[in-house]
């Protein structure tokens, strides 16, 4: 039903009409410096965020029964202040249920979902450690866990923050994992995905996503690292047969996939398994950074013979992209 | 029945035979370098621990039963070489079960543990937060629990080393919160002290303690905050109303507690409490890390006039006793 | 006399005249874009600071002589310039000293200062050792020092940063150090008490308060830790009988008392009173930041079951109030 | 002709003679502190060093014109002094150039040099792009180069500390990298491996293998990043076409190969490439000093269920062998 | 025949029209919030650069064919938005060739380059050591070298960062060098000099500075060390009779003279010559930042009792000018 | 009288008697073993010190009324145990004062003290601002602080730790400032002059060298900086018309003369002067560093083309002697 996109607001003539539909962050009633009343509203959907502001509050168009989380209708027009684009509402509404769409308001994984969680369950399927398949089947399988496994993003902003995310970053790694895993004979593969699978699981409950992304008072007093692994050493406790051993191994991986202490790792990785996590999950953050920051500046046009800005996400350093600079980017489209 | 113990030995004639019991630390058969095979001894008791040779192992006066952790009746005398002391073992068997007072062989608490128990029980019972009470009534009702906690050493090697060593740093840091607390009207104070309680809680899994004192391997990988925190948690968790907030507000101070990421918190302190119980950790250790150089410097005879060598536990800082320095010592003992 | 404070002004209604006096912290003539000539003032009283801006200099009523430290007579109303609050002033005149009360200009301790100082020297006149009595009493009866004690702020920006603020500090580690030392035999009381009391006494030269609060260039250069031990080292030198290892002891007191090189005290703490000094004197104004930064959010109506902001002076952390988020807050004050 | 290694004499009798032969690392006259002269060596083979001692130097039969670096044939006895094995020599002189297999004396990578040579041609081979493809080549083509590089340590001390290291080392790496690529389309394939190829060539020059592994001084003024630079800048420079573009890629792989300044990279890693190198070669390393821990500990017969010693090469931490504690060592080797 | 600058703009009244000449450091297109076509410009000459708008692109009096780089005779006035300066274009054209003078548009050093110069070769004169004189000959009678060396700045934006900077910092710190040379006897006057001459001259390469000053790609891959190393290496190598010994240390002198590992330098010095010029080049940086920085308080009014803000290139500190502060000031200028 | 010197006794035979003098720096009555009394010495001269066991303490010839501090009368032979020498006493006992020349006993300046003196006072003549020549001239016409100043050395184990070593290293200093100063304009001569005279002044309490050199109590609580600037302020005061700006600034130079808060400096350096002060301070020690290892590897006979060992003082770095590497040692000192 949605039609009209944050992002397609910035090319909008400042006065021309349109309706759509947003979610709403934050809703505040305000005054001007000359004391005209206002209300004051955020609104997204998964292109991204605006003000708006409603004039006549008072006016029986503006609804007042709305509060953070709706869906509104509006109807308005895009005004510019300062460079800033801002909406100018003139009515406003809640919207109907049969209205909303909820995949229309937050960004979202572009890929299926669906897929995404057979992959996963594939890996598990292929193990032949059964206390670990047992463990990860009995927590993929408890519908609380598995329902917020599949809609959790992996960070607020940085990489992956959209819906689905936690999901696409394990399948990352999953894969990769596979790929190095053989290089080394020492490992123990079942061990290692099943590192890969639990690392991040606290941040089912370190983040909160329904209207936008937050992190949480237990995520922030804990910390995922430690939500993770309370929520795994319910599970194993609750497996009658799974020898102890194992549980130290599994808790020893959560506990130490950060690598570092001062990245709030309470553990150094003192196994293989463990040792090969912290690396591969530091790797494809960076490597998704890297991506990210040449996929913004082919947005943005920047030449290819230029340098990116300093990255936040990598120790402020600026990036170049190989393949751009030398001028190769076609042929590897049509390559791959 | 022990009569003769470690720190005797010191002032013994080379060659004078004596009896005496100690436990066996370590056992190992080995041969000098002219092939002549010898057994080889750890043995303590609560003074101390020294090395045994018995030079004629096949000698039937000479137990072939014995283990690690075994308390062992010996003959010998001692030699001294290269200005260290050693046993030589002429005869040695298996104690029998009455003639040992376990007590005798490792170093303990020299406090009462049924007055310090005592004690750690009416803080708890001057709680007014009926959840907290409730919670470590639990926990210390425990059998398992209780019972280990009696018995742990506080650490390895560093300060309070020793049986019931746990117990007797929680009563001296309940004290001093005690006394702190009312000090600043922003603390809960039944928090405060359930974090005294519970900070090191996990130290009865990490450490073992039945013969010498030693890090288990889950020790090692999880640390005490991760299972001190698996342990609260599952305490919490079995009491079906206890609230969700204080839970997370009680793991939040076992994990924060040592104040800093680079220390193993995985999280800062970020309430009152929590930072208060860091900050009183912090200050009891070093105090006591002093008062254990002075008190070294007394034995060992060291001048008032001098600066104590360098200190690792406080960053190898050097110490002065001010009022030994400054001719007080004795008034102050009067006075006290 | 005054009536009207800067903290009253943001509910004022612009361009309603009012009359009320206040310090002038900075006087400038400037000119605007357009080559207007405008008289443009810092002013200030406890509660705050603020623009102003006369557009019409050469007016005879806009007083001539206006100078930085005047108090001044005004007329004016506010105005709003991009949400910024800024007064608009018709006439201005110097204050008659008749009607200045210094009181009202600049922020001051909420406690009663002669209290706060008969508080001082009670804990002086508890002192047992003859020497450091008679050497805070030589210092506190010194009526350049002991005015300049009880006026001056003990921070710039930070903590107690307020006139009197100072005393508070030290009265409030008085109290919280006669709380501890009893805990611990090895301090020697009177020594502890004589560092808390001089510890900061540098800052009586490393601030200037008569304008606003800033820091002299003796203080920058030197920094009030040397400041302060110049001062106590002059006092112990005037004393013939002062023993010269108890003057080592308090000037090492001074010296080390940020307990880190990092933080600018030349020495590490290494006897037992320096140590404890630096603790509490770290703890009392980590505290006192929390304290603080909950009374902002608790004035700006931050809901209970929000985290704080990134706090600057706690290592950018976000904080919670344990008790409001465990809606204890009532009970709280009411048992107290 | 060589029967007898370093590592046989361990289990030798006192005093039992024997002959062999090996290599001199050093060689001095020394006297006893009772004046006695004696020729003191250091010797060594493929398996490890000894020092050696002639007590009648002046004696015909033994050797004067020996040198560091000569191979000597040897009569004499093991001695142990201290627990210390040592040779009393009582026969030596130079070996004749027949009786030498050069390959006896220094420790040497199991690996088919020569296969290892195939394998880094092949990778070479499978380059599609054509520049990187002629530099390689023209590199390893050189006799001068081609012969060091097939030679040479990857290390004095730590991992591939043998002949033929550095190739064994870059081997593991392009396989390793050649698994992770494909896993990053954004990665120039070519790029990458030419990195893997020459990140450490300059270890051809850092080091020297004639007698025993050392540091040139070269090595210590400049460095193998700064060497391997150098010799790169130049064999590019040699080919006219070479794009200037891609010339500065090569020399940014290897300057930024270590990752982080303080490690001794002059520039971070600042290109997909030189990013996933950096992560590579740290990762390979690391699993080697883990794989390397565990050897040593089954070597040295250490229980499965203990952990390692603190592991330099890893900051200290301790290690377990996750199979070897689980007990499903075996399984895993009948499995693969 | 450019009469008026940058810096004599702020004092301009708006909307007074005036001719000039300016180099175009970059030129777009843009539209307003309400889709009114400009054309924004960066303009700058040797004084400080300004933005200037021409809102009529399509008038035929605006030049079409301005590319960045070009110089160009502007007519305008001056706009002042936000109290930021602009120029508003109402003309705008390319400058004829015999209308531009190169040295207007770019900061360049104030002393007489072609002295500089003369200094630098004398100093290279005055070697004893024939192979350092002819290697720096060589390198310095190349055209190309010679060419850079005299335009380059010696950095984009802290000390010497105008036109000759680098001539200049290089005659500074051989003049340095010089006086301190005899100081110590164990000091190679050529070696240090001949490092003092080509520490730097990676500079050549790292920067761009025919249109503004820019870093290259090549120099932030690679850094003026390497590139700089690189260099001097070839000039080595191309002198058949060059030592290989000295070659090292030259080399070694380049990648050294940052001091430390962090500061970009792959080794530490390790030879008096360069432990003593990674001196002298940090000392002469902070001193000129001194100078600086006293410079614009100078320029700004600043009064000499007032300390100088926070200065970036030195560590966030404060300075102050001690002959200012004391008043010293006049007779200093007088007596020198 | 003292003929025969420590560091002669190397080259002794054992059990060959000798006669010579040394000063006791301890002595202690001690039982072997085996339970035999013995008397323990340690002595010294100014080569060096050697321990001393008198097996007969009982015997009427060995004096038993000797003291750490006394120059005793020794009748010994040399023994070697475990390659460190000792020496075996017959007879002992005090020298008699006639028998003492004090300049024996402790290493000392190889400098004429009186002709430093000299230089010293030399500089300060030199002075054009008469507040500072009065100031060093009072301090330095202070018999008890000027006699002291001559004897001190500047370190208890580094650099110039020798009787006379501060004056020693005060003149070096003095005299390169002297040639760097005129570099730069900004530098007021006499200000850096006094700090160079001053910086280190509070060693002359900060060490004793009467008996061997130690650090005071006083020394390691408060510290040489701390010690110097107490000094320099009551010199300071005591000149009625001294400048308060002039004594904040010499107080600077002192406290901020290691340059860094975590060298122990209280403040960093804001001037010029004492920016210059703390850089040349660092450089020369570093250089002596230099020197002093290349005078212990000729001593040592280390090779020209040997690298030194890794230096403490330096950071653990590895040294190479630019002039022996280079085979231009003769050269050079046939030049100089």
């Amino acid at each position: 039903m949605k039609e009209i996109y944050v992002s397609d607001l910035a090319a909008y003539e400042e006065g021309k009409l349109f309706d759509s539909y947003f979610l709403v962050l934050a809703r505040q009633f305000r005054t001007t410096q000359t004391n005209k009343p206002y209300l004051h509203l955020i609104l997204c959907d998964k292109t991204g965020q605006l003000e708006g502001r409603a004039w006549e509050p008072a006016d029986p168009r503006i609804g007042k029964d709305i509060e953070r989380g709706d869906v509104v209708k509006v109807r308005g027009c895009v005004q510019r202040f300062n460079d800033r684009l801002q909406m100018k509402l003139e009515q406003l509404r809640k919207a109907y249920p049969q209205e909303i769409d909820k995949g229309e308001y937050m960004p979202a994984t572009t890929y299926d979902v669906a897929a995404l969680w057979n992959q996963l369950l594939g890996f598990v399927e292929s193990f032949s450690d059964p206390h670990l398949k047992m463990l990860l089947t009995s927590i993929l399988e408890d519908p609380k866990i598995a329902g917020a496994y599949r809609e959790a993003p992996a960070a607020k902003q940085l990489h992956h923050a959209w819906l689905g995310g936690l999901l696409e970053h394990v399948i990352s790694l999953l894969t990769l994992a596979d790929r190095v895993a053989p290089h080394y004979p020492i490992l123990h593969r079942d061990l290692l995905l099943t590192g890969v699978i639990l690392h991040d699981i606290g941040k089912v409950r370190e983040l909160a996503w329904d209207i936008g992304f937050e992190y949480t008072i237990e995520g922030v007093l804990l910390g995922h690292i430690q939500i993770g692994a309370g929520l795994a050493e319910r599970a194993m406790d609750s497996l009658p047969a799974f020898p102890s051993r194992l549980k130290t191994l599994v808790l020893h991986m959560i506990l130490s996939h950060h690598g570092k202490l001062e990245f709030g790792s309470p553990k150094l990785p003192m196994i293989p398994e463990s040792l090969m996590l912290s690396f591969l999950d530091d790797l494809d953050a960076k490597m998704m950074a890297m991506q990210m920051e040449f996929d913004k500046g082919a947005r943005e046009g920047r030449p290819a013979d230029e340098l990116s800005g300093k990255v936040w996400a990598l120790d402020q350093r600026q990036l170049l992209n190989t393949r751009a600079w030398l001028g190769e980017e076609k042929e590897q489209e049509i390559s791959q």
